[in-house]
């Protein structure tokens, strides 16, 4: 069908996702700050099972403007530069442009919703274990697929063609009704591993298995997170960990993506994270202790670090 | 009356309890285990608030042995190092030798009493912020009293003649009936503020009071102290963490004790002030939520750095 398509942010999420969406032919402009001349000069290098593609010819901008208006803008940038999109996005929309935030945890479609108008956005859940290796190289470790879903409302015929565009291009995308259900449901893993790899020391997804007392941590967080779903009337079931952790026994040695942010120096995303959730959590009467220490002392570890 | 006073463990507490009573004039023998000669040469300085003196002569000696039985056998070597008092207290028992463990958290006084006899044993907390600047340099920052009490049992006679010679050496030192329960009440500030000032990335106490985020969470994990020791049986009132966070806010920026062993590379007492306590609170239909989080990551980092 043809989509016009931008992604805006360029860490793994956005020059995987789009390398593989521009390798299978689609029209996409990536912006990059900063630096076009290593992107322009190599394209971008994908490396996983059962792939392994370059793609040549990136069509990249530094500034959105060039890009001009888009069908579908695929928001990939950090959470803690959400900031930067009040003036990065509006030269990218028609009337009918399409926001896709593939951002982490809970807010990122709120905070489009306000600025650019719900009925534009959609949220795309990426179930992916990658590395950037270097600007132009990315590493695909396990799995790939994405959950689709409309912001605040059931999934509308554009969901799915935005889904036929990536299942198109090799990525497999499942269309949901209740997109923040899935968000809390991914949670379920982000919230324990993303934080217990950060603040033990730098460990990862084995590791932390594998250890009897951050597992049973990991466990407690777990349920911790599924209660305080069901507090804000997303009812996931109270099993919902048990996928999770076999997941994380299969997926060997990952470093989930705060602890890739925190050993690369850079911010950690902590609000949509641990943030947003346990205020979610708090509003509806319920409470997430062991998320909200995780919270003040990653803000704090974050902060002392950023003054130095 | 002129107790014979043994101390085992020559850290901080050791080494300022025992040269407080050797500055009186009690007969007081440390154990040494190492290097004896720079106390030998230089005995110990004590410099505080309201006192600066020097111990000149320290009766020092590398073995137990040589020390031989006392009336009074001060414990205050780090919990992590228990297992060699089961070899390093025999030689200073008679048959009405007390041992007085000065040590943090739970479980100290148990261990004692399972391989010495429970009615040998007493168990002083003490209040104090101090730094051991060198082997014979102590600085004290605030506080000194100790409070005293038997284990399993009522104040008795012996209680109030070791709190006497304290008190007679300028140590406040005031007798309880209820050991256990001042044990929790202390944990009440030990837990939230040992364990944030290490995995906040190094905080001393003024800064975690200053910090929104990290006040919060120690106000929580008072709360959860609070909780738990009334589940055992210890009847704390819900607002005892008042005292403790304005005795905080009074302190300035002092390191406790386990942010200094950990920035000293030393082991941290981890079981004493999060791991018994909150096995403890589980083993009577409890929970430590934020506690055992703690625990876990306290006890990877420590296994960590050991490792490397």
């Amino acid at each position: 069908m043809g989509f016009r398509i931008a992604v805006v942010g360029s860490g793994a999420i956005g020059s995987y996702y789009g390398a593989k969406l521009a390798h299978a032919g689609s029209d996409v402009r990536f912006l990059i700050r900063g630096d076009l001349s290593a992107v322009r000069r190599d394209g971008i290098f994908v490396r996983g099972e059962g792939e392994n593609f370059r793609v040549a010819k990136i069509n990249c901008y530094n500034s959105t403007k060039e890009i001009g208006p888009c069908d579908l803008v695929i928001v990939a940038v950090k959470a803690t530069s959400n900031c930067d999109l009040v003036d990065l996005v509006p030269p990218l929309l028609n009337e009918r442009t399409m926001l896709l935030t593939l951002q982490n945890g809970l807010g990122n479609d709120e905070f489009l919703a306000n600025h650019f108008g719900a009925e534009r956005i959609l949220g795309g859940l990426c179930f992916i274990a990658l590395n950037r290796a270097s600007r132009t190289e990315i590493e695909r470790y396990a799995y790939g697929h994405i959950i689709l879903g409309e912001f605040s409302r059931a999934a509308q015929p554009r969901t799915h063609e935005v889904a036929a565009e990536f299942n198109r291009a090799g990525v497999r995308c499942t269309v949901v009704d209740d997109l923040a259900l899935e968000c809390w449901r991914k949670l379920i893993w982000n919230i324990p591993f993303n934080g217990l790899s950060v603040l033990a020391g730098g460990m990862d997804t084995a590791a932390i298995v594998g250890d009897n007392d951050l597992r049973k941590a990991a466990l407690a967080l777990m349920e911790e997170v599924i209660a305080a779903a069901n507090k804000c009337g997303h009812a996931l079931p109270s099993d919902a960990w048990h996928k999770h952790i076999e997941r994380s026994e299969k997926m060997g040695g990952y470093k989930p993506s705060t602890l890739q942010d925190w050993e690369a120096g850079r911010p950690l995303e902590i609000e949509p994270i641990w943030g947003e959730p346990s205020r979610r959590a708090i509003a509806a009467g319920g409470q997430m202790p062991r998320t909200e220490m995780i919270y003040a002392l990653l803000k704090q570890l974050d902060k002392a670090r950023r003054s130095r």
